[in-house]
């Protein structure tokens, strides 16, 4: 069995903080840290993947280490991926690293995609110990977009719904602002900054004429390269004058088939898409099996007429009710103003258990990684 | 500014704790709780109400006091509800703690009703010293149903739903067991518990033919005496051999409205009645502005088909939501059976703002309390 110091742990905790910090943005590469340690367990330099075209995060903290005048000869490399074996503008990291002179090199998880993986095996080959497999849950849990992407090769599909108790998203009249309070709506623009697009209806647009943007708590747009792509999807025409027009960053897909729409996302290196609604495209969603994520905002609130959260799906009795699995509850903001947030992953397959035969998204070396 | 010592605060807390002991069951009567203090703050003995036809808390405390041969003279009465000033079958409390000899009375909260109220006034002329208002908050939580029938003269109305996250109370084909897993419905049983009566629309009944009975974890029912009335309100004819009509503890009521139901229900002395459905009869109730309270139970669960929650109780644009106030959230279960039970008050007045005008029901000195 693998053993692991306890520098060695502490180090990997780290390389997880740093993988996910605010300026690593999501995008089509996978969130990287890593630490590098002298041979008696203490840090000399860490450094992290900033996304697309950047350093990898081996590359960072080697250059960390340099710039400190330090030299990474018979250091360990603690990395949450296994480092990259493949010829890129910079070379791969694996071979990085044995230049550097690292001796010892210690990672979470896999690298799974056809063009990467091997480093491991490369280093090893070369007389590096290798080890693997220390945290390897949470370095999954900070990639999970990525991971569904590459191994599937569609986006992950993260549905997010504001509801009232009794499942309403609108009242009868269609207004629907605030169904639930400033905390919840707040939660929810943090949502929108983990995911690559924001989705819509056609009917959504035109009921709501949403921004899709992401917005600070005072109502500011964050920069532009922050902002998700906007994506409507439909074949209703929507004005010249709709908010989600409002720059280049948006794609309209008259397809409304949930296959062909993630084919289209996949093609532009989607990884993580957040649909908001309405309840005809979730549902389209639902039935094709591929919600992997169900995030509901439950505001303590009546209406008792209105669109339900969700339009029939395929379920017509109480044993195929969809479950959510590994359901997490968390209460946000209080007194009056408080609403519940429940997140929960349904069964794969939907209600309609035939499998999309997509072509696994390949590793972009080149010009991302 | 009145004040307490700390021995009296301390025997008010324990009087609150026994006022709500598990064979104090919910009824006509308050529950109250009384604790009697040496001079010097010790405690020398303490007494509750369990219920119609049996000894008030005060008296109760005394009997107890006197079996351990000890003398009430010149000790401190705490109690939870202002001592009663009515002739009953055993004479008002407050001539009882008068003749015990007991020189100091604090209790928590005035009796409200036109029979009892005038113990404290009593008492003062006497030349007792008298002081209220010690733990007010709680002793009033420990009998909102009782404070809330006794003043407006209608039972206290707790509507109890089981919903998915999208709203639904059952599938497309009317199947709804089990929406929520095994702790939201051990739980439901509980709040069976605090009530007098069970009420149901005769739709559910042709539904679901529930049993409408309070049963442990294990199925077993609990004692008939501690059965809640079950009441089924509307005009369908049900079948004579449905559960709820297993033996003589029930009530049909074919007028539906709100105010008749529940003057029906004043007149049998039921100060707390659960509504549990459906979607139509609590409709009613809403629009009635007579539900009291919610209590939702919400499963990690989406069905996109099937009767929702409640049916149109008269909002049509999202300012006229109904919210819930003082909103409190648990989470019941753990793992894929965890369920969310949501608490809270909706606005009085409901969607229809007229008052009710039903006389107060009088406090039934002579037979119950």
């Amino acid at each position: 069995m693998t053993s692991f110091t306890p520098a060695e742990t502490a180090a990997m905790h780290r390389a997880v903080v740093i993988a996910a910090s605010p300026d690593a943005p999501a995008g089509p590469n996978p969130r990287v840290g890593c630490v590098i340690l002298s041979p008696d367990g203490h840090v000399l330099a860490e450094g992290y993947h900033r996304g697309a075209g950047t350093a990898h995060a081996e590359v960072d903290a080697l250059a960390n280490l340099a710039a400190a005048g330090i030299s990474a000869y018979g250091t360990t490399a603690v990395v949450t991926l296994e480092p990259c074996n493949h010829q890129g503008r910079t070379g791969p990291c694996a071979q990085a690293l044995l230049d550097a002179g690292v001796a010892d090199v210690v990672y979470a998880q896999d690298d799974p995609t056809a063009q990467a993986r091997g480093g491991a095996a490369a280093l090893a080959a070369a007389g590096v110990r290798v080890r693997r497999g220390l945290c390897a849950e949470q370095a999954a849990r900070l990639n999970r977009p990525w991971l569904l992407a590459v191994t599937t090769g569609r986006p992950m599909v993260t549905w997010k719904l504001a509801a009232t108790l009794d499942g309403r998203v609108a009242a009868a009249d269609t207004t629907s602002r605030w169904i639930t309070p400033p905390a919840a709506r707040h939660d929810a623009h943090r949502l929108r900054r983990d995911c690559d697009a924001i989705m819509v209806g056609t009917g959504t647009v035109l009921a709501d004429d949403p921004a899709l943007t992401i917005r600070d708590e005072a109502g500011r747009s964050a920069p532009a390269r922050l902002q998700p792509l906007r994506v409507v999807v439909g074949s209703r025409p929507i004005p010249p004058t709709a908010q989600v027009l409002a720059d280049a960053n948006h794609l309209l897909l008259p397809d409304h088939d949930p296959h062909a729409v993630l084919a289209a996302l996949a093609s532009r290196e989607i990884r993580h898409v957040l649909l908001e609604g309405g309840p005809t495209l979730a549902a389209a969603f639902l039935r094709a099996g591929v919600v992997d994520e169900v995030v509901a905002y439950v505001a303590p609130a009546l209406l008792g007429a209105g669109p339900a959260a969700v339009a029939d799906f395929g379920v017509s009795t109480i044993a195929d009710a969809l479950r959510l699995h590994h359901p997490h509850v968390v209460v946000l903001g209080e007194g009056d103003n408080l609403a519940i947030r429940l997140t929960g992953d349904p069964d794969p397959g939907g209600t309609n258990r035939t499998t999309a035969s997509i072509t696994p998204i390949h590793h972009h070396a080149e010009e991302n990684h």
